[in-house]
């Protein structure tokens, strides 16, 4: 197994100043090129941190990336501090001055001198080309020990990655990397993590070899799951042998793979069917509506929606009866179902979801604490109401009722029990 | 100066499924709080990983936080990593057990079995309480260092970390920490950063040895303002002078400061006049509303909003003339005129905003290219709608759509000129 480490290398992603996007785009191409990242260290501009952490390096990993560090400032020390490490010297490298002189004379910009310096690369190194900017970047390599060290600007950084460094280092250590990684992602929704760990029962049975992480939000659980084998064909048969039986078992909870969001998957559904949807919502203020339009072309199946925020629009708006509000309140089965209902009538859809509930923190009565949420459907077959306890916290409460809205269209519409 | 570090847990990270913004956010809250983070480390959910890392911690390090691996389920190893590193042993901690029941019992689910791991915790350790989730955080003292291990999911970490443990390792560290730090955000909206920067001038002046960051989003640019002075009065004042220039520079473009958003701004300001608002939604699809009905209380000033998808909503329910439809289309200035009147009148409110534009990535025609939007404003006094071109991202389109409708609202309620 290769071994790669990552060093992220500036004060702004320490003290948060920004997020650490590099780092994750590296540990997806790594992962993918089957040398799977194993350990990323952030450190400040601070050259007895990186010559310590080159040092465990040495020690431990094939692949190290160092990325940033490598402007033509002060506060730029990787490439000193590579050359105090291996004891090598900087050097002009006259092709990379030409690049650089060049890169300023294309912007019609006077090139300041500090930028000479980034022609100087470690004698003993060669030049990773950078196409979107001036630093160059550097490969050393040493005793069988790769050291990789390229800008933090994101879009100078990656293309030399996929350009240049991956298919480098796969050719250096084909010889090493003989197994194929795959790895896939199951999207779940309406269990929690350890429900659904207690459906699969026997977790080495399903697994099969493969390792799985169970990764959950506030409205659904992830489940990633590896598999490494001889080849493409094997690791792929693991995986889906995973997949079948996470589907025997909770089946009905799996919405998508991946990427996909429950928006994206209902609207699919509606536009194979044809069918339109409009929505009525109360105390989640706009936020299915704003999921279901974030869907490019969401158009063909979304007519539209309102939010009744005040009682007044309920009735006047929707169509609620004032009758139903006196005698259930504003948070009810009863008024959960007019709303659904009132906003088929009013946009001519076949489908309509509504939402009535406490999001809090204000709001509660004995009998209606907060996290109450009234979820409603109807359709040209039915119309019903749900009631749900979420949380104490408003914003969660917004996010679990939109999905459980959402989880109870595509049950609808798949024809899966309704049953939380 | 206290050196602090942060382990954080997981191959999700490694592998660059999600980014690490658990790190950002630690990075700056321990910033601000003069401790700043020295030192990141990510390790995958291996035993041996986190050992030589707790290693590291006691030589160097006077605090390390580590989030993640804190789950009930059989790939969460933090708690078994921390006993065994320390020497010590879970035991049941029955408040956490209560805890943990109740969390299951408010929201009536049936508790599965593996939870009850979840309140087992280090005999020598202290519980940080988790007021989101089961898995409690640990605190843990050893030969003058702290460790402290948080769960990883964002909601449940953050309070934990502003609420207890940060005001912890305060108390406990004070006499370590000489200097005082201060940090102040300042928010700005509707000015891109290089203007801004131009219209501070000469910046060192501006900022009387305070340091400062500008902080770009699709929305705005927020300022990030440090002092670093012998005390807390000091401090303040360095920073309240470079909050006054901003002010007689740029004010007209700050709408808040820290974690204010622009919909709460917007709320207070209609409070305070006793108005309301109502919206009539197209291409930013309810995402308005649903940013007005995430500040608590909302339902004082807000009556509701219309998504009008659809053209047949647009003339139906918020009554755009058909004619108006048909001679300049359903993205343009007359329309979006139309919507707002229409909402207005609809909700009886005394304000109402509308949107309706392209956000890609259909849509478009040769005069109406992606990212143009409309949006309308109608109170008794004014009736008007300003067109915008945004960019090519549907996503980043609507944020600015929504953001630049508010940005309108506040200006208005604050008889600031209307002008982008």
């Amino acid at each position: 197994m290769i071994r790669t480490k990552i060093i992220s290398v500036g004060d702004e992603i320490l003290i948060g100043q920004i997020v650490n996007t590099n780092a994750a785009f590296l540990g997806q191409r790594f992962f993918a090129a089957g040398m799977p990242v194993e350990r990323t260290v952030v450190i400040s501009d601070s050259e007895s941190a990186m010559l310590s952490e080159f040092a465990d390096s040495v020690n431990e990993f094939d692949i190290t990336v160092i990325t940033g560090g490598l402007g033509p400032t002060h506060d730029d020390i990787t490439k000193p501090a590579l050359v105090k490490f291996f004891g090598d010297e900087l050097v002009t490298d006259q092709k990379v001055l030409s690049h650089v002189k060049r890169f300023f004379a294309e912007r019609k910009i006077v090139m300041p001198e500090v930028n000479e310096g980034q022609a100087l690369v470690p004698a003993n190194s060669e030049v990773i080309w950078n196409n979107n900017g001036t630093a160059p970047g550097i490969w050393i390599e040493s005793a069988g020990r790769v050291f990789v060290a390229l800008p933090g600007v994101p879009y100078e950084m990656k293309p030399m990655i996929d350009e240049q460094v991956i298919p480098k280092l796969k050719e250096k250590f084909s010889s090493k990397t003989g197994k194929t990684f795959l790895q896939k992602t199951i999207l779940t929704t309406g269990i929690g993590e350890s429900s659904l760990f207690e459906k699969f029962g026997n977790i080495d049975e399903l697994l099969g070899g493969c390792r799985m992480a169970f990764l959950p939000s506030a409205t659904g659980v992830r489940l990633r799951i590896n598999a490494e084998a001889e080849n493409e064909q094997e690791a792929s048969d693991m995986i889906e042998s995973v997949k079948q039986k996470i589907n025997l078992y909770a089946g009905e909870y799996v919405f998508g793979e991946e990427e996909e969001t429950l928006e994206l998957v209902v609207g699919l559904l509606l536009r194979e069917r044809k069918a339109t949807l409009s929505l009525a919502e109360s105390c989640t203020g706009g936020e299915i509506s704003s999921k279901i339009v974030s869907v490019a072309g969401s158009s063909d199946y979304y007519l539209g929606g309102v939010c009744t925020y005040s009682n007044e629009a309920k009735v006047n708006i929707i169509g609620v009866q004032d009758s139903t509000l006196e005698k259930h309140g504003a948070v009810s089965i009863q008024t959960a179902v007019e709303m659904a209902s009132g906003a088929r009538r009013l946009f001519g859809s076949d489908y309509a979801l509504s939402t009535t509930g406490i999001a809090g923190p204000a709001g509660a009565t004995a009998s209606k604490p907060v996290g109450l949420v009234c979820i409603g459907f109807s359709s040209a077959e039915k119309e019903y109401a749900l009631e749900f306890s979420f949380g104490n916290r408003r914003d969660i409460n917004i996010d679990r009722a939109s999905q459980r809205a959402l989880e109870i269209l595509r049950r609808e519409l798949l024809k899966i029990r309704i049953i939380f």
